[in-house]
């Protein structure tokens, strides 16, 4: 059964599966003890810790193991900005950024502190010229992701870390969706990234920190990880970990290449088998397996489930696809459609049958969800009036463009149709499929119940 | 080879083991996500959730899981500080907490509240009265062990939950010690606790907060675990932890009984077979699987290595085994004997021919170790003078306190001799000396360098 969704997480490295069934037996006991079973441990722990440092291109002692990437972001964020309180309260981060760097945005502000968020252009991309204008002297941190997590682009990282090394900012990079594919090649200050992205794992995350960048652990005091994770020791984990991470390096090169042609032969068919279809995220500066396309009048958890039906595990982006009703925030910021969204990200490993066998039958899942919607090709009608105004109140994605794809028709070129809508996905995917048809948009205005978005007929 | 600090850590248990194999296979996958490997995960998590809600004996939609037992604690104190903000900021501890709470403590001191710490008896025993007195209007928080991890002393939980309950302040339970004996037969409302501590993995801790009490998840958010536990869900391990959570329950009382007559046996024949020992902890009230004793004129740390030699692993709370050169907060705090001391902790299924070996292989680890230190049964000497005052500065635990005994016979009965110590231990160790000796403990007064504690000669 094919799962492509190996950027949420994937199954265990059979090299992690090995090193933690040793350790199991080896490394349970508490490292801190000065016994036998407590010196075995440590010699693991310290060997796990020079192999990641290894990996990751540090220090050993630079590098802590957290719970989680989730933790590393969160307690790397929180120490620096305590750090260098006397610098400033003053936070960059992409508008790309995983939701723990966000988060951890938000906090911060919420304790006051301000933030600047650096726009992306459509292929998800940050520019150094756009962290260039965000620093200010009373920045504390920038941070900025290796690589997109739902799109794939590849951030300009080194380019970044220039820029803020000029400056005096120290830079977090997450790396959790990169590390597996290589070291970050820039001059980070912090970096954090999560073991089960990489086949170990869950449970531990990777935290490092270079020495001379200040930094002050946030909560209560621990004796553990140098003061910087507390708990007890994961120690099976971390050296599963570890161990996975030197495994799937060793083959990454290989396998990079590999699953780049799969993805590229992904990108290029979807717009040919599956009409009105955006291939989203940046076509070369990205990572080599993981591809996101968005499919107009399509409900992207209704593609899920056919999906899933069909034995394909993707995921989405899809507004409809969350508790939160508002579309990946990724897709929003990048500006681009954001119904019927699908991610494939593949493990390592993935044979092409596969990539093959999905691509066979993606068109028939996308057709079979537009029939259900009933979205039919717009018949050539004669215009009814140079403007038109839908209520498409309490409808919810993907409803709203597909009665505008309908109504569009109905006015002459050069005419408008309004949609009045109160789904919040709206404002993403109107403009999108204006883009996209090569409409005119001409902008949103509030209404007292809802938004009213309108669009010139081009052609 | 015998391992006696169950306390610190434990193998993990084969029904973990077991249930850790099959959940790396079935339960790696994200559990919020909606293919089949996320619908097949997040049942793995709702049945660990149940399994362990009812171990707990709390509803499963109050217990959330953590990456560790200190996790559980610093975020259960944290939460309900904040959840109550409004009712003040003090807060209640034990003084022989483990440090986890100890340190949240000591965090929320800095951020500005006030803390009370509750004194304990010579057992280590707090009183539902101390609780009582500590309370004030603005307390927003309590917090009680249910059993302590040094000495074994079992708290008086109930009490004191109803003494909190009258008062309205929720008591934070951390049951770290005890779960895998039983549940907290008391009106608690949050309860910490560790998963390695009962056979399972490294990794999980426990948190329960029950429905109605105030808790507001500090940090930054995520959606993951009722938004009180960021990061990736740990699955495997929460998995392999509920599974030996049952299984050590089921064994509990049958395997309670046997240690508890080892634990006896090691209780009664120490102070027989070693001279100059101090068992310390409630005799009665207490886990069933540890005890402590404290060695007069013994560095814990030789001792420790001694054991370790003659092949068993045993933990000390003598500050001379710890970075910090200050014993045990918990020992200091029962005003009891540091020097020399020996934490046994017997791990379940611990055959009592393991026993039986320490306590012959004991004596004679003591008895190197005093000889190496130069401990000799002072001569019976003719006083020299009224009183004698000893330059003990620079030295180290137990070397004061072996001076102090070496002089008390060139003092006649009634006279003194006045220690000038600047070692941490002295404070403690002294006075132990004096009440296990029988000699009158005068006080301490400070010097230009160190303090100066002096003992009247008692017989």
């Amino acid at each position: 059964m094919p799962y492509f969704d190996s950027a949420s997480a994937a199954p265990l490295h059979p090299v992690a599966r090995q090193a933690l069934q040793a350790s199991l037996d080896e490394g349970w006991a508490d490292p801190a003890r000065l016994y036998r079973e407590g010196r075995r441990a440590r010699l693991l722990l310290d060997a796990a810790r020079e192999a990641a440092a290894e990996a990751v291109g540090c220090r050993a002692d630079e590098l802590v193991f957290t719970p989680s990437g989730t933790h590393a972001v969160h307690t790397g964020i929180a120490g620096v900005l305590a750090g260098r309180r006397r610098v400033g309260d003053h936070l960059v981060v992409s508008a790309v950024e995983h939701s723990s760097v966000l988060h951890s945005a938000a906090a911060h502000e919420a304790r006051g502190g301000s933030v600047s968020e650096v726009p992306v252009d459509r292929s998800g991309a940050v520019s150094a010229a756009g962290y260039a204008d965000a620093l200010v002297p009373a920045t504390a941190l920038a941070c900025l992701q290796s690589a997109n997590h739902e799109v794939g682009t590849v951030q300009p990282v080194a380019e970044v870390a220039e820029v803020c090394g000029a400056a005096g900012v120290p830079l977090l990079v997450d790396a959790a969706q990169s590390l597996a594919w290589g070291p970050v090649e820039a001059a980070w200050s912090v970096l954090a990234a999560s073991a089960h992205k990489w086949g170990g794992p869950p449970g531990v995350g990777l935290l490092a920190v270079r020495k001379g960048v200040r930094f002050s652990p946030q909560g209560p005091a621990d004796e553990r990880e140098s003061g910087r994770s507390p708990g007890f020791t994961n120690l099976p984990a971390i050296v599963a970990a570890a161990a996975s991470l030197r495994a799937v390096r060793a083959e990454a090169d290989a396998e990079a290449a590999r699953l780049r042609v799969l993805v590229d032969r992904i990108r290029r068919r979807v717009v040919r088998l599956v009409p009105d279809v955006e291939v989203v995220g940046d076509a070369d500066r990205r990572l080599p397996h993981l591809v996101t396309f968005s499919c107009l009048y399509v409900d992207g958890e209704a593609l899920l489930h056919e999906l899933d039906r069909a034995g394909f595990s993707v995921s989405s982006g899809s507004s409809c696809t969350s508790s939160t009703l508002t579309p990946s925030h990724v897709l929003r910021a990048m500006g681009v459609l954001s119904e019927g969204n699908v991610r494939v990200s593949l493990p390592p490993g993935t044979p092409a049958e596969e990539v093959n066998a999905f691509l066979e039958v993606l068109p028939g899942a996308v057709a079979g969800v537009r029939e259900r919607l009933g979205v039919t090709e717009p018949p050539a009608a004669v215009p009814e009036a140079d403007s038109l105004e839908l209520d498409a109140l309490g409808l919810r994605c993907p409803q709203p463009v597909i009665e505008l794809a309908r109504a569009i028709a109905r006015v002459p070129v050069g005419g408008t149709v309004t949609v009045l809508s109160d789904d919040e996905v709206a404002r993403l995917d109107i403009p999108a499929w204006c883009a996209m048809r090569g409409h005119d948009y001409l902008g949103e205005s509030p209404r007292p119940t809802g938004t009213a978005y309108t669009v010139r007929r081009q052609s």
